[in-house]
């Protein structure tokens, strides 16, 4: 640590995006805490456990920090958990950090619904399930990495609904603590898809790739660490929550790589959809596929979507996307045909998915 | 993530941690900006720089974190920031992160003075060297692992004072976090030197031991991370910092582990003092540190420490403590005459050691 202004500013910017990582945070699992209560009918504000909370905080060991200041920042942290309570609004579950690409996604589907970070795609069905969140958003079908298997597979094992999707461009940064030289930088941190995805951008920085299991996650322990000659490849909306810099923006070596997101809930979507979603499994003989299908041809029904899984009985699961609605007195018909032909069928839902959303991207990532 | 009560009231308790930390962690940088500031001569301070800050944080990105919160939260940092710069309370450096053995010597030495870790034994001694720090505490002398060559290279090479003295048992507690099952360790972390120490103990509850760069560091880790089946050892002053349980105490191997701590300041004492340090390098003929002893038999003063390191010259240089003030006429002739016979001298300072320190020890560690 370096003892002269600059660096001991630079260190409290360091410290201060942490703090609000971590007060960010902190309100996110305290919101949880209240969905938890309200879906067990179990009490929710607890006077006794906060007093012990501000208790157990003020035993601790400390130097500077005083008792005082602490129950007043806690004051103000438990006064404003209660105000989200009451508010109530509706959260979206994210897999990664705060900046994922699936948040930025879920903002274009919906900029008022509120999103929470979960570590792992199970969290997020889990959590839609449970009742913890009102919706869950997660990447299904991406024109580079093909489709998303886990995605899938949780998908075909939950009774969640697709209740909305939005197409965008997946569009991959440089990010880079504020300040550093370029010349200096060695390593670039990212998830190994976008490694992969900017692989030309990253040699021709002469930039030793390192593997992390997130975008977002990477910016995040940039910002939080400050490692020296390194970079983040993640969303500028990453950029934008740890106060990181965008060197370059749009470094992908293919320049529109678009993913596919759908949004999940434990009830079906309530008004008119322009899109279903269906999931089958055929008896495994030849011609099975060739007349679900020809049943939307013959009815002049697009599909948008065709995607098939092995599953563990050896038949193939189906994935089938076409645009129309439920309410369709064609759909019907094609729909109670395939349920009648099939091994096992799920309406998966019917929802509104817009025709492009290019615009709406450049919205959300200016 | 589980979403049960239980786990998220965990996750709380974690999040709660580091926010304590940080929080901690800023007003000890804050107060070393204002150090720096009162030592340049600069103007202390900037409220166009609290703007800057609050203006910053609230144009980042968030999701439930309202800009009147970071707001109302940094109000109160900014006021104990600026109540803490008025009490301008002396800083005591020490190496490793709170917690850490030295922090423990440092209460032991002086309560009231309040103490500041740093990552590096170089940053103790340039932060007393460039006035940061008022005072800096380092081990000098350990009864297992000899002494510690990089601390009396420091001393040797800066002009610092020794201003104090204390020696004190250093005794390692593994460190849990709370509720953690003894059956399911696998792991403990800690500095290279605590894990030695404690070999058998180690050995006996079949953990792995993974060296980590500082036993309150490890601490502090284990209490960010909650990693699981993992413990720690380091002192219970960590233990009350995180928030850790102590699951055993006095997990050493050596029943007493003495350790021996010297304050360093720019200025000598200004008290009389019973005990005194100099270091001086002989020349490289037989008898130069014999006749030199001798000064000090014949005149009945107590040498209580001796240790030679080589220098780049390929002489020695030797570090001698004994048990007189330099008020002491019988002392002055002494240092004459080494003054006089040797290649080079300093005298690193006269200053009050306590004859036994025990009871000090059970009082800081209950």
């Amino acid at each position: 640590m370096d003892l002269n202004l600059n660096s001991l500013r630079r260190e409290i910017d360091r410290i201060d995006n942490n703090i609000l990582q971590m007060l960010q945070k902190r309100l996110e699992v305290a919101r949880l805490v209240v969905k938890f209560k309200q879906e067990q009918h179990l009490e929710i504000n607890v006077p006794q456990r906060e007093q012990a909370i501000l208790n157990s905080l003020k035993s601790r060991e400390r130097s500077m920090l005083s008792a005082d200041v602490i129950e007043e920042i806690y004051k103000i942290i438990f006064t404003e958990s209660k105000r989200l309570q009451q508010e109530s609004c509706p959260l979206v579950a994210f897999q990664g950090a705060h900046g994922a690409y699936s948040e930025v996604a879920s903002r274009l589907w919906n900029a008022e619904i509120t999103p929470v970070p979960c570590p792992e795609f199970a969290d997020v069905f889990q959590g839609v399930v449970g009742g913890s969140y009102d919706y869950g958003i997660v990447p299904i079908e991406n024109t580079v990495g093909g489709m998303m298997s886990q995605v899938n597979s949780f998908l075909l094992h939950s009774d969640l609904f697709i209740v909305g999707a939005v197409e965008m461009s997946v569009r991959h940064s440089l990010l880079i603590v504020p300040g550093t030289d370029y010349r200096n930088l060695r390593r670039v941190y990212s998830h190994p898809v976008a490694l992969a995805e900017c692989q030309h951008f990253i040699q021709r920085m002469h930039l030793e790739p390192v593997a992390y299991f997130d975008t977002a996650g990477a910016a995040k322990m940039l910002a939080e660490t400050w490692k020296e000659s390194t970079a983040a490849i993640a969303s500028e909306l990453a950029a934008r929550y740890y106060n990181l810099e965008v060197l370059k923006e749009g470094i992908g070596d293919v320049s529109n790589t678009r993913t596919r997101f759908v949004v999940l809930a434990q009830k079906p979507f309530d008004g008119v959809g322009n899109k279903c979603s269906i999931t089958f499994v055929t008896e495994n003989k030849a011609g099975a596929l060739f007349r679900i299908m020809e049943l939307f041809a013959l009815r002049e029904i697009n599909l948008t979507r065709i995607d098939s899984v092995p599953d563990e009985t050896g038949n193939y699961v189906f994935f089938l996307d076409f645009t129309a609605s439920d309410q369709d007195e064609r759909v019907r018909e094609i729909l109670q045909k395939i349920q009648e032909s099939t091994v096992s069928y799920r309406f998966l839902g019917c929802y509104n998915e817009p025709v492009s959303t290019e615009k709406n991207v450049e919205n959300v990532e200016p």
